[in-house]
């Protein structure tokens, strides 16, 4: 097993940073990597706004739920899913520009910003930095749009926070691989499935919490179901000419 | 710079590879790479479809536009955003699974299989084997889901061919850092700015073909808008309860 191997297998998710910011050598050196990504058809339909700026850090942490982490950190990095340069060449070259606004763009921005995140993600942790993903700032994109002046035709997905660890963990076990890889055809699963995997789960939070926490993998997942948010995200998107038809 | 970083940065994708079929050794390395990735709030909402049949990967290839390369081989991998065992635990402890039909929801299990499938492509070339995505399965989302038996709440979302390159090449050069990468708030851009990059991808194209390729960034990206395909996506991912609301 290789370094890199290595590295991609020892990930674990890091909330506790110093207020050690990254240098500017740093930065350029994860968003060259995260702009090495494949993008498709060299599209590169995405874009990252890094926030140094302490009061839009905390207007942001407010917005993901009053997490530490978005302030408190070497640099916040919010990725956005972009199609406004290519609205901007449609425009100019008086082309039509309606295609944009359909799902398969927006996936394809999706998809786009995404490579370059977890590119970004991993060129992170080899430098012995932390990180972790912040989805908590699709709770209002409007304001987290307003907030970095994003134009029409992209929208913010989610933040990546980077820095310097002032803890450190272990991975957490994922679900088995027999269920996640499917040989040839999709192999559907039950509850049965799970039985195992929700004891790994249970045994893991309870060893990490002292026996506070006793939860197995379906229960989170049941858990989330019955806490449904963001159901405002379809609407946002339509106001950003984004995924409409 | 580090092995990893270094392995980043000297990303292409390969689009000819012997017809050395890779090891179930290396398989499961990757796959195990593929699922060390975050994914949000532990939801682990996507699914790998490896195809070593080659009738199967013969038709996937047809879908895809003939591209040789998703026959000729070393694995030929399907990822596939799935919220299926998510149904599946949430019906069997009686909890309202509609929230799994919002654009949310689609949006979580999208970007977990990217960060997913970007960890397996690192840790392919990490391994000296080659990468391409293969965008081209959503031209026939609803074949490519019936070839493989994709559930109900689950949706190929793109292919990544992995195997033995026959040959090598280089980095293709990205846009500017200053055009991807803003501080505190996006700054918008117009053609002025993407002039200098137009110049470098139509030297890099030339170069590579001789002279008989001469097209800029803005080019591409008009031909893309005027050549506008799978408008048919929102609807086929709604014919499988996701992206609905």
């Amino acid at each position: 097993m290789n370094e890199t191997i290595e590295g991609i297998l020892s990930h674990y998710s890091v909330r506790d940073f110093t207020d050690q910011a990254l240098t500017e050598n740093e930065i350029a050196l994860l968003v060259k990597s995260a702009q090495a990504a494949s993008t498709s058809s060299f599209v590169q339909a995405y874009s990252i706004i890094g926030v140094s700026d302490k009061k839009l850090r905390e207007e942001l942490s407010v917005i993901a739920g009053r997490q530490d982490y978005v302030v408190k950190t070497g640099q916040f990095f919010v990725f956005v899913a972009d199609l406004s340069r290519h609205y901007e060449i449609g425009k100019a070259r008086g082309v039509d520009t309606e295609s944009l606004s359909s799902v398969e763009r927006f996936l394809v921005a999706t998809v786009d910003a995404t490579l370059a995140a977890q590119n970004m993600a991993i060129a992170a942790e080899s430098m012995g930095l932390g990180i972790c993903y912040i989805g908590g700032i699709r709770n209002n994109l409007a304001k987290v749009s307003d907030l970095l002046h994003i134009p029409d035709y992209a929208t913010p997905l989610f933040g990546l926070t980077i820095g310097h660890p002032t803890t450190s963990s272990e991975p957490k076990p994922r679900l088995s691989t027999d269920i996640v890889y499917h040989e040839n055809q999709y192999q559907p699963q039950n509850m049965e499935d799970f039985k195992k995997y929700d004891a790994t789960i249970r045994d893991y939070y309870e060893a990490r919490t002292g026996g506070k926490r006793v939860e197995g993998w379906t229960d989170q997942i049941e858990r989330g179901l019955r806490h449904t948010t963001r159901q405002d995200i379809k609407a946002f998107l339509a106001s950003k000419n984004l995924g409409i038809k």
